[in-house]
Order: C-alpha cells, then structure tokens, then sequence
C-alpha cells in the first residue's frame, strides 16, 4: 500500500491507477487478516473441502487450486470413488475409510503441547470421532481417544479419568440421549465440545435428541456444534487448545 | 348372575326382564373386574381428579359422588381457591402447596414393605416430585426423597447410593436435559420411572428436551411419563411396589 | 478390599500399591452394587448388544468379551450377515428373523412365577412385540402374546380378558394412533409398558403420533418407552415381573 | 339473463349495456348458485361471525349488514363484553358463557328427523361442546350429549350405547390423548366427526396429540376438524344430518 | 341368545354351561351391532385389509379368513406382488395399479342414489384419488372425478360446475399448499372431505403443509383425513352419501 | 478520494494521515454505494426503528440520531406510549393504532405511478395490512386496499378484479390456511407478495399453517416474508412498483 | 362476445346456443385476462410442467397439448429418462442436466434490459440456480451468476459486487444456515428473491435452517420461495426485472 | 488418605472406621480434582445459582450456604424482588437490572491477559449480552462490548475491526436470523461463542431460527450454547481465555 502511492507521488502511476489498486484493497486487506491470525496459530489450518453435494471434477479442480498455496488439504465427507480420482493426481493422498477424510499434507506442522481428549459413548459415534481427529491432527494437535463409555455405566467414565486430567480440550461424541457431554463437564472443568450424533432411532429424530440434550446440559462449559460434525468439533479445539 | 338365571328357571321372572337384567351385565362385569384387581393390590387406590379446565362447581360435585365410595380423594393441578371451597365441605381436606395436590383421607391403608425414592434433579423440580410424594404416600407407600442431586457434580449422586439400594422403585425428575435418569439407571437395576418436567428456558421447549432425553436413554431399565406427570409417576411406582 | 488392607497392615505391600488397587475400586464398587442386584433379580440379565452401526468384526470382539462371563448373550437390531458371522464361532446361537435378534444362550434361568402379557394393536407390530419377548423370554419370564387386537373392534378385546387377568404386566405395542395401550389399562389395573411403533404412514411421523397419544394417556398406570423399543420393555417388564 | 338477450334481441338495450349486466354475471351466477344449495338444505344456515381478533364495532357492523336477510345469526368464541355491546341493539340475542356463542334468533327452522350426538372424553371437552351443539341446534338439528365418557373405563362408553343407536350423525370431542374417536367409530358405523381439543399439559402440546391421534385412527369413518373447533364439527355434522 | 335360556329353563343344559355360553355374549353382541348397522347401509361394506407391514403369507391368511363370510373383499396399499400371490387362489382378485389396490367381489352392491365426486389438483395425487374410488365403488356409489383442478387456474374449477352441482358428498385430493379444499367449499355446501397429499417438496414436508391448510380452512363444511389416506376419504364419503 | 490523493502529492498530508482516511473508505464506500442506489429509486427510504424489544429512551436516542439526516422517519411494533414519548420532541409525529406505526415525515416524495393493492383474506388480518400500507406510502407508493375478501365465497374475489388489473404490485395478507395468496396469483399475473399472519387458533400454530400454504403455493408468481411482517411486505412491494 | 351477441340479435343463433357458448365465458373472460398481462410482460412466459410425480405419458400428453399454443415450454424436476421420450417426438428439446430441465424453445423473446444476477452461497446450491437461470432466461431476461460466494470469507462477496450495482434483481440461492441473503441485502437496495436450499446435514434438517433464516432477515428487501424452488424465484425474478 | 492408611497399620483406627471413611473418598476425590482445576484456572469460578424457578427462602439458603466457601457468588435469571431479600443480609450484593444478575463479591481475581468481545447483533439482545458480561467479568477476564452491530449493515462490522483484532474469544449474541456469529466467524480466527436469543417474532420461533443458522454455519469456529444463554456463554468464553 504504501508502495502504491510513494509511487503515485513519485509520478510514477496515475491517480486511475492508484484507484484500481485501492479498489481490491479491502479484499487483500480482509485476507491479510485471516493469514494473519492464522501465523499467531502457527499456521495450523489445513486447507478444507466439504466434498457432499460435489461432483469429483470440482473436488479436483479446488484441491488443484488450493495446492498451489502449499497448505495441508482436508476433505471431508468424502468416499473411496473421490479418492481414486484424487489418489492418481496427489500420490500422497490418506484416505480414513472410517472418518470419510482424505487428507493431502504438504508439510510437518510443528506440535501443540496440549492434548485434545476425543470421547464417544458408543462405538456407532466413531466415525464422527475419526473426523475431529484427523482434522485436529492435521492442525498440529496431540489426540487421545476413548471410545464407548457410555453413560449406562457410569463406572467406565472412571476409567479414563487419567486421560481427562491430562488433557486441554474435550470433545464429547454422543447420540441416542447425549447426555454424555453434561457428565464428563461436572467431572472436569476443562472445555467440552460436544457433538450431536445422528445414530439411533424412534424417538431421537437422527440427532435432535441429544443436540437439545447438550443444548441444556446443566454442567457448565459445554458447548455445542452441529450434529455429526466432527469437522467442526476438531477445528474449534485446535483454536483453544494451547 | 346365578340369581337372575335361577329366578328365570323359577318362572319368578320373564325371558324380557331376564334380556333386560343382562344387557346391564357386561358393563358391571367389567366394574367388578377392576375392583377385583383393586382388591388384589389392596385397595390403594385413591379416586382422582384433574382439576386443570374444571370449575370449582363441577369439582365439588365430584367430590360428592366419589366420597360416597369411602375411598381416599386425591385432587391434582389444584389451587387454594378449590381448596378453600372443599374445606369448607370436607373438613378433613388437606392441602399441599408445593405438589398443588388436595388430599381427603378416609382410611388408612395397610402400608407396603418396599420404599419408593423420588429424586430431583433440580429445586425446580420439586412441585412435580411432592405430587408424586402425595399420591404414592396416599396408596400405602413409604417415600423417601433426594432433591437437587443434578449430574453437574456427578458426586452428589453417590452421597445417595444408599437410598438407591434400600428403594424398590426409583423416581426421577428432570427438566433442562433431563440425563440424570440415565445416569441413575446406570447405577442400579432397580426400576426407574422418568418424570420430564417444563422447566428451564430455550431450546428445552417446556419439556421436550427432556423428554426426548428420557425416551432414548440407552441405560435399561427406563420408562417415561407425561411432562410434569407427577401423579402418574407415583401412581404407577404404587403398581410395581411391593 | 479388606484382604487389601490387612495385606498392608501385615507389610505384605506397600502403600504405593494399596492406593493403586484403591484406585480402581470404585469401579469395581459400582460394579459389584450391579452385579448384586443382578443376584436380587435371580441373574435374569443377559448381556445386550445393540447392533445397528457397529460392524460385524466389532461385534464379534464384544460378543467374544462377553462370552467370558458365561452370562446369556442378546444382540438386538441384527441381521442374517451378523447372524452367519456367529453361528461359526457360536454354534448354539439362534437369530429370530422378525425380532432381528440373536441369542446366544448359556444357561437356564429359574423362571418367574408371574406371566408378561404382549398386545399388539396390529400385524405390523409383530416385529417390535417379538423383539420384547425374546428379552423377557431369556431373563426368564414366561411370555403370553396376543396379536392384531386393534381398537377398531373392541371386541376382540374382550377375547383376551382372561389372558389380562392371568398376567402381571403387560406390554402393549402400537403405532398409527396408539389408543390402544390407555384402553388396555382402563380395563385392567396391572402395570401398563406402551411402545409405540414406526408403523403407519402420513400423519404418524414414524411413531410420533402414538408416542404422544401414549404420553397422554388419560388411563392411569401406562408408561412409555422409546419407538420401536420392544427390548427395552422387554427389559424394564422383566424388571417389575414377580 | 334471457331476459336481457330478449330485451337486446328487441332492441330495448343497447349491447353497451348487455356487456355491463353480463360482466357481473359470474358473480351473480356463483352467489345464486350457494343459495341454491342453501334451499336445499332447508334453509339451515345461520350468518357466522368468527369474533376473535375482530373489535367489537367491526363486530356490530357485520351484524348489521347480516340482519337485514333476515337470517339466524351465530357470533363464536364471542365474550361477554361483545354480547352486552350486541344486546343493546338486538334484544333477543343470548349467549351461552360456556360455548362463548352469540345466538340471534330470526325463525325457527324446520326440524330434520335425525339426531346427531355430541361426545366429550373429559369435562374440561364441555366449551367445545357446547359451540357445536348451539351450531348445530341453530341450524335446525336435534342434539343429545354425553359428557365425560372418557376411555379410561371403558364401561362409562356402554352407558351410552342407545344414544349411539339412536343418533345419525356423532360428534367426537377429546383432548389429552384422543383415542375416544376411534374407539366411538370401532364400536358404531355412524359417522364420527373428531374434534381434538386443546385441554391437556406437557406433551399434547395444546392439541397436536388429539389432533395426530384423530388422524390416524385406525377405526374407519373417522374426519377430523381444527383443535377446538366445535363450530366447525356442528356445521358439518348439519350437512350430513338427514 | 333366547335359545340358551329356554334350553337352561327346560333343563337341557346346567347353569355352568349357561354362564360358559354368555360370557362371550358381550361379543356377539357388539358385533351384530355392528352387523346391524351395516344393513341399515345396504351391506355397502367391504371387509379391508391394510397390506403395508404385512408380509405376503400373513395376507393370504387374512384373505382366506374374511372370504368365508363372502362379503367383498378390498387390499389396500397393495403390490402387483402381493397380486400375483392373490391371483393363484382368488381368480377374480382385480388389481388397480394407481390405487395400489386389490379388489375380490363377491356380490353387487344395491347402487345409491347420490353421486361421489372425487376431485384431485394435481396430476400426482391420482394414485390417492383412484384408492378414494375403489373403495367408494366397492361399498356401491357412483363416483364422478375431476381430476388436475388445481388452483393456479380458478376458471378450471368453473368448467366442474355442473359434476360439483350434481354430486352429494366432494373428496378434494391436494398435496403442496392444499389450498383446493378450501376454494371448493366456498362454491357449495355440499360436505367436502379433504385429503392431503405427501406429494410436493421442500416445505410441504411429506403432507403437512396442505394437512394444515385444510385443517385451517376458513371455508365451512370442511373436514379432514389422514395425508395420503384415500381409503379413510372414500369410506367416510358412502358413509353420508344418500 | 480524489482529493486526499491530491493532497498527499502535494505534500499536504503525510502517509500516514492518508493510511488513516483510507481505513475507513471501505466503510464509506459501502454506504456510498446504498445512497446511491436509494437515488435511484428516487430516495424513497424511510429510516425505519423496529420497536419491539427497545426502551423507549433508547428510541429516543435512535430518532434524534435519524432525524440530523432529514429523511422520513417510521417506527413500527410501536405503541401509545412510545408515541407520546416521541410527540414531546417530534411535534409532527403521527402514529396509526391499527397499524403499530409511527411516523415523522420530513419530506413529501415524488409518488410513483404504479399502484400497490393490499388485500386480507379477513378482518383480523388488517393491522398487518396497515403496517404495509404505512410503509409504502411513506415511500411514495400509491396504495389501494381490499380488505376481507376471504376465500370462503370467491365471489368476493370478482369484486375486485378491477382493483387487482389495475395495480403493478399486490401484497396478500391472510391468516388460518392462507389459501389467498395462490389464488390471486391464479388470477393474475402481477408480482404477488405473502404476508402470512398469526390470527387463528388451533392447527394454525401462530402462523405456521399459512407460511407453508404460502412457500409451497402452486401458483407462479408468489414469494413470502415473515409471519406479520407488513413492513417488509410494503417495503419490497416498493422496491419493484414502477 | 359482440359476434355471439350480434348473431344471436341478427337471427342467426337461438339463445340456447347463445346461452352455451357464453356458460364458457368465464373462463374464456379469465384466460383473457391472463394473457393480457402477459402481453403487457412481452409474452414472456413459458409453459411449464412440473415432472415429479407425473408418469412419462402423462407429460408427453401435456407437452402434446401445450406445443398447439405455439409458447415456450418449460419442464422441472425432469430427468434423463423423460428427455429421451420427449427427444424423440420433439427434436429441438434441450436437456440441461444440472438443473433437471427440458426446454422447447417455439420462438425468441425479445430481450428484457434490466439483468437479474444469480448468486449461489455454495457448490452444492448450483442446480437450484440453473433452475432459476433457464426459467429465467427462457422468459426473456439476461442472467449473470456468481457461485460459491459463501460467507465464511466475506470478501468473497466484495469481488461481485460490480455484479450486484449491474443488476436489476438478485437470486440468492444458499443452504446450511443461509446467511448470504441478508448479507447481499444489506449491500444493497436491489430486491433480493432467496431460495433456501436443502443442502446439508444435521440441524439444518432438509432446508428448514435456512428458511427460517431467510424469513427472518434483518435486512430489508428480501422476499422467500419454497426450498429448492430455483423455478419460482427465476419466474417472480422475471417478474419484477424491467 | 495417607494418613487413613498410616493411622491403620499403626493400629490406631479399626477396619471398620478405614472403610467408613473410603466410602467417601470418591465424593471427596471428585470434589478435590474439580477443585485443583479451578485453581489451574486461577479459582475463577464464582458460584452459581439459576434463580428462575426457585422461591426466596431456597435461594437465600443456598447464598447462605455458598457464602461460607468464600467465593464469589452469582445470582442469574434474578430480579429486583430476589436482589431485595438478599441485600438485607449481603450488604455488598449488587444488582445488574439489565442482566438480571446479582453478584457478591467476595474478593478480587487476578485479571486475565487476554480479552474477550461481546457483539450483540441488536439492542434488544442486549440484556443477554450484559449476563455473559458479568459472568466474565467476575470470573476475572476484561470484557469489551461492541451493541447493534447487526449484518443489515455490513460496513458496521468493519468500525469494530480493531477490537476484534485485539480479542481473544469472541462471543456473538443474535436473535432473528442470527447470521452475525458466521460472518464474524469469517472475519477472523479467534474462536467465536454464538448465543442464539429469543428476540424477534414469527417464524424464528422463540430463537429457533437464530439457533439453527448458528448450529449450521459454514464459517469454521463457531460453537453454539443454549437460547438467551448469556451466562453459559461467559462461562465457556472464561475457560478458553489466556
């Protein structure tokens, strides 16, 4: 910026000029900041597609554009067929059958000391685990995992009480009742992210049931994302976590 | 039955009156069916008006028919206004503010060996506990409370481990996420009634948060009540007492 | 834990170690108070697995955890590919097609004296009733079933009167409408478990309608469990069966 | 209209003037079309003012407008403030508190021979009630009631099994769970009109349990009006009233 | 029921045998009301079944169970599957591929007077339309349709005129907006049953959408059905047909 | 811009006050780019408060804030108190009780040709129906109005034909079942704007039954805004009057 | 008109012939009416046909009909399958596969001036907005897009918005949350059309999150279509573009 | 616990009294672990009580009882009558009239580095807002405030750019559409706490609207906690800040 208009008083460029210049300013200025903060992460985003809803020709056009820019891709919500089409162009594309993520990385993201705690209440939550974990992963966290603690036995949750103590962050994966996430925050006062899952059926209307149940919860420092968005969850722990 | 057949094989009585006589039978048969089982549980049951959408007028008259059976009379979602006009009848009427229950007692009844615990989550919970309270107490049951255990602090649960295994029948009542129910099925085998109840705000929408919590409890052993049913919840805790 | 203690009195360990055994006791704790009570029921409990969303390999690694116990092995929610998995390694295990169950059975129970009654209110609930008694049946209940008794006819209602009065508890499954379960238990005063059915089409939301119909219920003594749940009534029927 | 074309064909008007007389012809074509209709039901129906949200000199501005076809006039879900305001200039008018109607009466109506039956399950049913009887009276129809049968004694509906046979046409009013119509439409093959009503707590969420019961009745010759809306029912109960 | 007692009176069987031989009079007694009825109707009903849920054997039983008493015979929500099942053992089963329904006469119906006329607004609700018919038919009405109506044209509901002025009773079949019930209303009084479609997409939701506007319509003389429930339509429509 | 260009060449300013008089340009800028797209329209915004959920000093506040900018000034969800807060300082304030609306006009606009007909399905809907026309007259639309024209007798629909002809844009407001908006819509092929209302009771649930009959309307032509929103529908209808 | 009329004054029709050509009238008197304004629009409106539901000769039948008038015709929610049957009779059908539309193109539009501007939040919304394009395109009227504007980077949207000062009228078309149609209205006083989008998953429940958020906007100037309704808002665009 | 041991081996306590005391241990345990993350926290926990619900005396008896730990304490969802009551006893409890808080202050927290921002995308959102402000501001954070922020302006966002920047969490306060929480979420990385708010009317359902568009959005980083949950969301924003 400054560039542009010493060279505007140098004479160099004409006032047209500079106004086309300052013109995109906003929009270089808007992204500035982003990159910005992101520096003040360490850098820790990966690059993200939301691959259902996508034709696989737009899925590989954006990751060709976006592997310009160096940065750790991450998609999501993908499928084995997405893969093999990506597989032949980025050689060192992972496929996560069970998270639905491939993920292209670009480089070695420098390690956050903190560790980020992924609990589920059964095993069918799993699969929305694996995607908060490769996603915060990929931004450079440590993940511990603890799967199938349930709520119908209380005693499991002691279990892993170890794991909730050393950890920063905790995500809580729960469906059918969810109340999972309101448990493990009285236990702890560490931030609890929780998810909503969609697994079930009658009564808990593919994830409405526990949304509304961490919606309530009365433990505090529970908050929630959307239901089966792990991608969600994994993100924002990486944003908290130190 | 043996009498009318008896007087019509006597001639003491036509074939018309003997059809007349008869068309009346299946309704008494049923009747008596239902005092039998009365008996069998040994006469715990109260007579019982709802009195949301009565007037005062109609819940007197009632009153009158029912207090002719020398049963105890049980009055829920009442208020001091019916209050006052039935004690001014009944002399023996009683009140509970709280439960907004009016109780007329006419017996005693021989008490049950095994105890009902009602446990709330919350101190807002507690109206609909002491309706609970008051019906089970009316048909014979002893009682026993555990107000405010919530699941925020996981550990006043166990300052009430005892109560859970000296009871028959466990009680729980919720609003907000209503998760405390799980988490008590969890503990214990004993049989666990759920009470959804309309307190809280947002996304609890007067109860069906709760609600929906307690229908998908993935803990056994749980089984759900109207919102705010405190009567049913005592009334069938008295069927499964023993 | 006594032996623990007088272990350490005698110096036969150290401290470091009593607290490490102490560590886990309130688990075992929790789990004995289970296990207890279990006894208290006459052991009727059978381990439970609810299949929908697990794989078939997570499956067999719980079934197999199981099997170690000796207890009575249920999965509910199954199918014939799970089912052919077991059978190799499980030779007596045993699928009932319409309730997609799975039995794996290790030893008889002492059966209960009093009997479970399981209504349907039409053909289509059948696999939801059966899902129940195939619960109740393995913690040893004796099962009476009466299917397609509608409320359109009430008068095939009578035809099952006496096995209403032979009964302790009974179960009745509906969708559409649900009326049936209050009906049941204005004729009767046993404990009423209501499941409501995904059945039906149009304004029955896949089992919302029957479940508010049954919350509602106007007829004392009815609880309700979640849509589709015939084990969890099963469950809760053996519980309160004498 | 053949009147106009002979007068055109005449030369007695102009076809300026034909166009203008034809171009409200639809119009009155239509209208006529609806009195019509009305001489064939002998008549019967009365001018309705639906009084809710309207102030009360909208109110008397119908009302005058409507008097002068000499007609009966019917105001609901009126108040007593309406009726004073009305009774000033109309000094025959009444009203029912209960059924919150507004009855100015011009002719007695010829009497159809059958009866139609109006039913409530509760006692808090009676104001939804009583709109559809002063509907359906008004309109010339001969009403009988039964109030507070309910469905939890089945027994209470054996009572009232002449006024059934006796009546062409009945009249369903339930809340709460509203299994009533559809048992009423099991026992009879008369015509059930269902009002679902909003008396009620928790989850019948002001009428949407009756409303959903009603419309999935599994007994056949079952309609279904608004929630609480007795006009309605009694209007149509006047239709197919013979 | 004469016969038993003048056998008892005559002393040709016991008292036992007497009381045997009435307890199932409750029965017969409800059933021949409903017998009963039916005559007063000219016999117009067919016997039905609800083929949803059922499986194929469980049909057939049905079927065979109801051809004894040679009335006529109607499936409904049926497959050419279940045709072809029929088909083997009922050679006159007749299979109407829109309606979904299977038809077995087994006599002609005495035909009524008065004409059904089945309207529908859209081309996608004629499978609803044609199931409406069926069953009006089979119970021996005359059946006029008018069938894509809609709303967006009003002048096509004036080319209908003369079918909406010569017919008794109207069915108006709509998904989306549902609006046509209304609309009909308006132009007669003859009694109009509305049956929502789940025809439609986006906030229509399955049928809601037009089951609300018709529950809400503010035209008189209307009532409602089940979405999607032809049958339910049909059935009421020769219940007050003439 | 142009000028703190020319200064900064001419030494006026220094960089760094050019850095700071461009931070806010993207600000100016935007609001730059509204004025003059308000110019277009020929300046017809009012500066509009929504009241509701404000403290009357707060609005205070808001208007004296607007009022330096000499545009017309409309409030709406107002009330009399609000108003006689607001008459005290703004002497030529005007507030329209039907309508909820206050307005302090500052200047007369040029009126548009173009007319914008507002129709209400009933009485009930009119304050709804002011708050539009309120609107679009401050901004210089010439508005007719229908009110009460129902969809019972569509009669009522011809008698305003020529108002519906004459008009560029027409604002449908309904309540109940909402069936309006697609009906004119079916007549005319003018831009129809919905506004569904919360007047009814029942199945309408405050709005929701005329919101889906609106958004799922078959007619072309037809686009909605939210439940009452009368000034939305007024303003857009503004935005498109020629 | 005035030919019947002078036929009829002239001898040469009786009036019954009089009396039958002008029963039709009404309608003819509409239709006119309808054509008129669309003159007044430039004629430029399609025929269109909603394809789902109707079977494939049911739209070969209404294309057949439809192609006499000499229009445009357009039809919707098509597929592969219905364009073959219809390549074969029409051979200048033209398939656009992302939108699921058939056009046969009869003659050229003249051009509108005025650009409507199609704006898609994400990839996955894109053939909502194709439905929207070729609807709109097809009526006459230039259409830009810009898709995958988003809001999760604002500036994204600073890119377009010489698009936006460009354009006469702005679709909107977003799932998810739906945001982006506030946004764009709040940058502009052009009138926003927003068609929410059924894209997603979780809470945003099959487009009710976005509509909801539409309905609600706080910026002024936005009006609703259905979900996924691209046709709607491309027709109402057409409307209003001048 | 040590000391427990210790104390037996020496023989001073029995086996019984060791026992007595380990059955409290987990409670103590619990309490202790939940008490040394306070204090990583730097004990900035005041104590909490949700007032709405609970009556004078219970709520003075839990201050009382809370009072004695020494810590601060926090009164939410309180009123000028609560606030009364308790300034009689705590002369230095104080009253937030806005956030219905009161707040006793027991002594200073050590202030945290880092700030947190609170947007209120409307003045009526405000007293929400205050609610999370006390909280924070209690538990030892600094507070910014940025009110009426609103996205129908975006170019109001962009004044506040720097206090965002200069933000730790951010928490985003919006009811109507709630779109604020995504587009700040756009902006920036910084963690955004979204609070959806009852405010508005129609269709956003008492804060549905706003709580899906939250739930839903596709800007990453956003977490959601209940409706008009201000203190939750202070709560959360204190765990997360540095």
């Amino acid at each position: 910026m400054k560039k542009i208009l010493q060279d505007f008083k140098a004479g160099k460029i004409e006032f047209e000029e500079v106004l086309e210049k300052l013109k995109t300013l906003p929009y270089e200025d808007l992204k500035f900041a982003k990159v910005d903060t992101h520096r003040e992460l360490r850098k820790g985003f990966p690059e993200t597609i939301f691959c259902q809803g996508k034709t696989i020709p737009q899925i590989l056009k954006v990751v060709k554009a976006m592997s310009k820019r160096n940065h750790n891709i991450l998609a999501t919500k993908a499928n084995k067929k997405i893969f093999n089409a990506l597989k032949k162009v980025y050689k060192d594309a992972e496929f996560n059958e069970l998270a639905k993520t491939i993920v292209i990385k670009k480089k070695n993201l420098i390690s956050k000391k903190g560790k980020i705690l992924v609990i589920t209440a059964g095993t069918s939550d799993i699969p929305v685990a694996e995607e908060a974990i490769v996603t915060a992963e990929l931004m450079g966290n440590k993940v511990e995992k603890a799967y199938d603690v349930g709520i119908a036995g209380i005693h499991r949750l002691f279990d892993i009480k170890d794991k909730i103590f050393n950890s920063n962050v905790i995500i809580v994966i729960a469906g059918m009742e969810g109340a999972l996430a309101s448990i493990v925050a009285g236990l702890t006062s560490k931030p609890v992210i929780a998810v909503p899952t969609s697994v079930g059926y009658g009564a808990c209307f593919k994830g409405i049931a526990p949304l509304l149940t961490m919606m309530n919860s009365c433990a505090e420092g529970v908050v929630v994302v959307n239901i089966d968005n792990g991608f969600g969850a994994g993100y924002f722990a990486n944003l908290i976590n130190r």
